[in-house]
């Protein structure tokens, strides 16, 4: 198995990123197999959805509305609201897979692959990502 | 790693596909290993769970309560309320994996491998299954 | 693939178990690889966040408001509510994999590998640990 840790920038504001072409390019001449997209961080996730009509913008909406960001968590750590984003990754997992097949990835016409970060105040994140050929 | 595409028809109107038989027809004769069950499509997900004693039917109708049909969304293409499917894969994803013991699916008893489908804009999808012997 | 089952006791009342240790164990002296978390029930799911802080007890909770414990369940079995344990595994999913470097699990420092059972009428379960060297 090849697994290298890449860094990526979430920002300081509830973030979807888009890591589509870095993992395609991690992939690139490896023949088939699937990668692995893993983000070894408590209050993020990675998702498979389209970005770039409005989605993204939506799921961030979505995620505050089943999360709210109010007095009701018990982790009681960071900014007000914050235990909304620790009990996120247990729906939005830090973990999926994607065939690759002759080096490309193997996604839908509309899917990306997503780093779903809800909190703010870790601007700088990092990704695993392995390469099993199976 | 051994690949292929199936067809399968979720039909017109918002539905879960048990496909169990077909993976496990997949993995036949194939010893251990993983089996990868991945939907190529930006509006459906995969889930394992007991299907057939209303919770198809409860599933769906959760979706409908997590990601209202309503003008909320910023997604605006396709019927009204569409923006809801485009969420769902972040929270059901499109891939799943399996472990196969000697050919057979490692599932429990009530367990059942499904294509998710809220969108009854598209009623033929493809599913990729992929055997990694690991 | 190595493939083991572990019996784990998640108790009579809804519960977060941790089992990174025990995920730990199975995977030292390996080398590098994915290890496979998948739990063999129709009414648990597989979840990795930060445990022992608050967030397990917040989980539950979300769980309980997401899928509420009343009638509107087509699932009759069981317990009042208990369809709604029968949803849950479609949202928190019974299979996670999760990188190996020499031997140990490549998690985030605030990451626990954990069995999410809101099901408080199954206090066994099983838990099937494999590890591909991909």
């Amino acid at each position: 198995m090849d697994s290298v840790l890449i860094d990526v920038v979430t920002g300081d504001r509830p973030a979807v990123l888009d890591i589509t072409g870095r993992v395609a390019a991690f992939c690139a001449g490896r023949g088939d197999g699937l990668v692995h997209v893993f983000v070894p961080h408590a209050t993020c996730g990675v998702a498979i959805f389209e970005t770039g009509a409005g989605s993204d913008v939506d799921l961030l909406a979505s995620l505050d509305t089943l999360f709210p960001r109010d007095d009701r968590w018990r982790h009681r750590h960071g900014s007000p609201g914050h235990g909304a984003d620790h009990v996120m990754p247990a729906i939005v997992a830090p973990a999926i897979s994607v065939p690759v097949i002759a080096g490309s990835l193997a996604l839908g016409t509309w899917q990306s692959i997503t780093i779903v970060d809800p909190n703010g105040d870790n601007p700088k994140r990092r990704v695993r990502l392995s390469f099993l050929r199976g």
